[in-house]
């Protein structure tokens, strides 16, 4: 149990990403039993021009595969966007954990001082590694899990913080 | 720009509650341009059962400071829950944010190993510090920011994610 670049990133995106795949279990599961098509719950968005639960889903994974790779200096894979369903997303993120756990934790030495640019529009974001963690990829990750779960509390899935968290799981 | 306990947690959270009282703000601006009371807006959440805007605020303060309390061995100061404007929330994070600078980076050094027990209604989580950070402290107090940011977003608060992230001042 050891301070890193790569436990302060791979470590934490795994586990918020298993919580990822824990609460949209609940939500297919409170489809089931509520008698509703869960596709109803991966279009829904908590503003018309937010994204829908399905895209959160895929940008969690996206932004945990890139932040990943620019901090090791790999190329990511890349994923199509074609999920129509919950086992599909939860398969997502599957693929996308088994990508952060293939990235061994040597890639990251060093790499709180790796210069990293950030395409964003019409201008370009540079970061040392360190920044890049701390002010883009943790927030942004915990962004888009965060707003999935708040789409499915939205709709009266029975979730709780425990849930997000999954203390039980595994603390 | 070193890596350390220090910078994963307090710089961080510092980052983070920044960029809340940034949010809140524009919420403030929003409801005076489209003519109702700012209130309403702390009043408001995604989920009959779940904490509103101000409360959401609140614990996202509470466990900004405990976290970083109980990683550097401190107790953290305690604050009343007696804000009913935004700009007395906006207070309360500039309080937090002072407490959070006011705490040596020295008192996280080997923080990481600690052992932190964690009191959760009837039973007791214990981490070491690495993995209350990663598990506990992070996601939740990015679970409240997130939640506060959304529940302004769904009440119509012309948000980006580039505000959450609030790139255009810090990156």
């Amino acid at each position: 149990m050891k301070l890193s670049m790569h436990a302060l990133s791979v470590e934490v995106f795994v586990n918020a990403l298993g919580n990822l795949s824990w609460i949209l279990e609940k939500g297919a599961a409170s489809a089931q039993q509520r008698k509703f098509d869960p596709a109803v719950l991966l279009a829904a968005r908590l503003a018309p021009d937010m994204f829908t639960l399905t895209r959160q889903v895929q940008i969690a994974c996206d932004i945990s595969k890139s932040a990943t790779a620019r901090l090791a200096g790999q190329e990511p894979p890349r994923f199509e966007d074609n999920e129509t369903t919950i086992e599909q997303l939860v398969a997502r993120i599957g693929r996308t954990v088994d990508y952060l756990k293939s990235v061994p934790a040597s890639a990251f030495e060093g790499s709180e001082a790796r210069d990293i640019k950030l395409p964003a529009g019409e201008r370009t974001f540079e970061f040392k590694g360190l920044a890049f963690l701390q002010r883009w990829a943790l927030p942004n990750v915990f962004f888009h899990i965060t707003t999935a779960y708040n789409i499915l509390r939205h709709n009266g899935v029975d979730l709780g913080k425990r849930d997000f968290l999954h203390a039980g799981r595994d603390a």
